[in-house]
């Protein structure tokens, strides 16, 4: 949480968080700011000290509305004095601008934890023209678990609120997606509109977005509407021009999050238009059990990693090949269980490979539970995925609810 | 244009371009790739070769959209093996990886620039990781004109046709707009809806979005719909909470762009509703004044900046403070003419301060000419903006056509 903050930069002998960029779409800023118009602008926050937020002139309006501290340089920095200095070489202007601007914020002598997501070959070459002119400041990047990844890690009762609304907006997406499916005629195996044209992905995954924008949401990392074989590769979000047929499993995976980039919301089911094929029936159904066993076991405090193992021992006893014996394998359980989720909708703690000692069902977080199968050669994949809360009290509780249903009864 | 990408190469002594990140929301990648729906490739392209999409199993089928050549990290590099040899320090794990990766794809001794939009921190921390291990590569960023955005600068047919697309899409949405204005009741000198209620500048936001999403776009870098005194700070959205005046000039800036991030458009019109008070009459006459005059310039080949300087020239002429004269100006002429715009919302060529050699109206080039004049403490802004494209002949095309018109008629 963000009371946290300070107390993670004095382990980790931090001085100051230095988040850049813009105050949409933007997870480490909109933490501190909330949701605001502004594309380009510094925010600073010393050790136990409030940030501030720093800004061009005309960003002013925009950056007041996060209700922070908020500096234009045009005060203080006046872009043109230093570019007449640097004799017009823009970067040397930059980069003796910035000096300026570190030295009044007492930043000469310190390590420098950098955030934000933005052009990187830019803000590289920003990082080196710096350390050329402040050479004592040393900037630190993070691989994972970086220090906002973790006070970003558990939440507080306000973002939950955020992310089970985004839950609530989610499933009744989901529903209106179901009963339009249920409400087209069928021919030749396929769902079809009043003009007896197929209906494709395209055209399904164009109304959710339309219905999300309509409950203020956005989805700007897609939405996964897989059928048969694309269905049985995990990340496959679809083919476009795909028919609706009957009977081919639908992994329908939607995770939106608030218009602008902030709380995202996770959440899967697999359906089956009309009926479902014995094979495909079985492979939910286990699905399913090992969905429901997990969040049954889950327990405060344990590594989230413990229970991609159970996963793991749970469908190998069904008879499956999974990631965990096989590293590279691309049919049974292929996937990890799951992940924690906020402003972004991949974020700690982790369950894959690559986890470590911070991935802790820690009370306070919000995660997801996903467990499928992926068997692409057969046109086969199933994923069943909810998003939980462990809330401080230690227990788990699903963010919104929604039947497990496989088939989807169409028109006769 | 990308044919010109091998020259700039060999040019700036690049050997290798490195594009990392999403294929969505991600100009430098969507530029190779398309928009797809994979979160973390890696393209590399070396010098006067073909680029080649590094790519996580999971994400095959979308990167094989892209038409590019891919190559899965799985068949020879697979990740569990590195993460053993370093006994689970994942960031060693994942630079011993890349490295052996790097060696495969003769990238040992080079210079390698790197692109993408992405979590900075992230990033940073893996150059920073993969310098230790490979010494004799030399990571390029670039604060400025970019080899990318010097390539990106000039478009071919193909990207002038989907701006010209994204253009009609704008002018449909705004003339929407318009209608929808002119056919409110007005109440207390404000437009209000069937219940009687104030309209607000949320509501007409969520109605521009709905038609974007309707039509395959999207506006993630948000949209300005801008009233009275918000109208005179450029960068102000907006209150959402506003009311929609009688009277009250009204700076509707929207830059909307294909889903997913791709092509932008940027256009922009000043209203009043109703009427318009002598002052701001006279205004919007002289802004709309020096866009014809400014337009009817336009030469080939000059540089952009000596536009911004006419601007200014005459915008002085009219009695009015400039930016060129007083850098810290926040009212009169204070903004810079225009920008290229393509992939990015903003890019080369630019006109303002930093504008440098690069910034020439090249043939091929896509920009914005918007000249604008920004009195806040008298509650008025005006700005007109339109998007033109400067043909492989010479000549300069506004790429969607609509009406100057200041005063939008309402109800009685």
């Amino acid at each position: 949480m963000k009371t946290d903050i300070d107390r993670l930069m004095q382990e980790e002998n931090i001085d100051v968080l230095w988040v850049t960029g813009s105050m949409m779409n933007n997870p480490d800023m909109v933490y501190f700011t909330g949701i605001h118009n502004a594309s380009t602008i510094n925010l600073f926050k010393l050790r136990d000290k409030p940030p501030i937020i720093f800004h061009d002139n005309f960003e002013r309006d925009e950056v007041a509305k996060s209700g922070l501290k908020t500096q234009s340089y045009i005060d203080k920095f006046p872009f043109d004095k230093y570019l007449k200095e640097a004799r017009g070489n823009v970067l040397k202007a930059y980069s003796t601008w910035f000096k300026a601007f570190f030295i009044e914020t007492c930043i000469t002598s310190s390590r420098v934890a950098i955030f934000g997501k933005k052009d990187i070959s830019y803000t590289y070459a920003i990082i080196k023209a710096l350390k050329r002119e402040l050479p004592q400041v040393e900037f630190i990047g993070y691989f994972k678990d970086s220090l906002l990844k973790q006070a970003r890690m558990t939440k507080s009762q306000a973002e939950v609120e955020q992310i089970r609304q985004m839950g609530n907006v989610t499933t009744q997406i989901v529903a209106k997606v179901a009963n339009l499916l249920s409400n087209q005629k069928v021919k030749d195996n396929k769902l079809v509109n009043k003009g007896g044209h197929p209906i494709t992905v395209k055209e399904i995954k164009k109304l959710i977005r339309l219905w999300l924008v309509e409950r203020g949401a956005d989805n700007p990392e897609g939405t996964i509407f897989a059928i048969g074989h694309d269905a049985g590769v995990p990340h496959n979000a679809g083919d476009p021009n795909g028919f609706l047929e009957l009977g081919k499993p639908i992994v329908f995976d939607i995770f939106p999050c608030e218009a602008g980039g902030g709380y995202f919301y996770d959440f899967t089911r697999t359906w089956c238009l009309g009926y479902a094929t014995d094979e495909v029936q079985k492979l939910h159904a286990q699905v399913l059990k090992v969905h429901h066993k997990i969040i049954s076991e889950l327990r405060p405090n344990r590594p989230f990693r413990d229970f991609q193992k159970r996963a793991s021992e749970l469908f190998t006893k069904m008879g499956h090949v999974t990631i965990e014996k096989q590293f590279n394998v691309t049919e049974g359980y292929i996937h990890c269980i799951g992940h924690g989720l906020g402003l972004n909708v991949h974020e700690n703690p982790f369950s894959g490979i690559s986890a470590g000692e911070r991935d802790i069902l820690t009370p306070g977080i919000v995660f997801t539970i996903e467990p499928g199968l992926y068997y692409p050669s057969k046109n086969i994949g199933v994923r069943i995925e909810d998003t939980i809360y462990l809330n401080p009290q230690g227990k788990f509780e699903i963010l919104a609810d929604y039947p497990y249903d496989l088939v989807i009864p169409v028109k006769n």
